[in-house]
């Protein structure tokens, strides 16, 4: 089994994903939001690039939920905290959710097989989850406005730890991934502390979401492994 | 001071040259020939793009060296095998060296205030050099045909690591050079397995250049460190 990663939503070729499972990974925050969410009970995650769309898409009992240069964007519900995602707010309702990194890298990841959603959240069950499926993986890490996220890679480099050990077959990574996988190891000990230096984690901190930052550096919080189906994000 | 990776040449933007310090990095092999050669006696290394330019460059005296697709050029003297570099072929000569990846980004980075060549041979001297030139720095490995190549980035972490021990001010890595550190200190002390496993390494093995992959990987053999004047490499 083959695992590949993608640094960032404008790397992304087609021929990295064709027949293959991504996951796509943005840390700070949107797929942390996404498991969040659904792990609270929503019934699914509409992914939407514009707050047009978002609206135009809206039915009754639909929640609006996001951010645009890390803020809630005007007349939203909810914005982009995972722990704004709680079951009281979320429970039976179907989210429509439209992100700076993270929508894209969605979108661009729907040429491949299958869709999951992978954070430090739910980090073993995700990895559980895409080797099961036994395509060959793309770690898609959504990073920051086309570069590279400190955050994404070190999720790649977890994801990866925890395939190898749970894959009958061997994983063969490839460049990119032993980095992120070595990257990963030196700093398993200190996962908040990297969050916290990493580009995003100052954004966050600046703009007052040092506490998102907190929440998103919990491994294994979660088991819930979002799956794209359709147009939606739902748990299987 | 900051430091910032670039991850390979396709990816080399103009603004995170413009100003800097460039330091081009190929392992395998082009900046490490290049090393070996200028420590060798060589009086210059003047890097061309094309197999038609190094031959209409070359005046009395002249070496011609290169490769494509890893193996030596027809009518050309030498390869791009670090240890075809010896004294006795290229002491007091001038090379004309044409290689894929590492010609390219040696152009690109012509933007930059100061141009040197880092590789694992002169690892500390590179850092040092580029410390002391007081500009921030754009760590810039060349890559393999657009994509990241393990044994750059890991000279680039290994870079960082002696930058931060010898720069007397602060040094800020971006989020691509904070994983490379993480990654070069969790392998510091396999460097030559991790070449072995890179994929520039395996097709190194592959076209029976499994020797230049163990030369490549000696840390700190050389204290030359090769530098941009005008279009030639020279060792000040």
């Amino acid at each position: 089994m083959k695992v590949h990663v993608i640094p960032n939503a404008g790397e992304a070729r087609a021929d990295q994903l064709l027949h293959k499972t991504a996951v796509v990974i943005d840390v700070l925050r949107a797929t942390s939001t996404i498991v969040t969410a659904l792990s609270e009970g929503a019934t699914g995650i509409l992914s939407v690039e514009t707050v047009m769309e978002a609206k135009a898409m809206q039915r009754t009992g639909d929640l609006l939920g996001g951010e645009r240069f890390g803020r809630k964007i005007a007349g939203f519900e909810l914005g982009n905290s995972p722990e704004e995602y709680q079951s009281g707010r979320v429970f039976g309702r179907r989210v429509i959710l439209t992100t700076t990194n993270g929508t894209r890298a969605i979108h661009k990841a729907e040429r491949s097989d299958h869709v999951l959603a992978g954070s430090l959240l739910n980090a073993e069950a995700c990895a559980e989850a895409a080797v099961l499926l036994r395509r060959d993986i793309a770690l898609f890490c959504a990073g920051s406005h086309d570069e590279f996220a400190l955050e994404d890679g070190l999720c790649a480099g977890l994801l990866l730890d925890r395939m190898i050990a749970l894959s009958a077959t061997p994983i063969e990574a490839d460049d990119l991934g032993c980095a992120m996988l070595g990257f990963y190891r030196q700093n398993a000990g200190d996962i908040y502390g990297t969050l916290v230096r990493s580009a995003s984690g100052r954004r966050m901190a600046k703009l007052g979401f040092g506490k998102d930052v907190q929440f998103c550096a919990q491994v294994n919080r979660f088991d819930a492994v979002p799956r794209l189906s359709g147009d939606t994000m739902t748990i299987v």
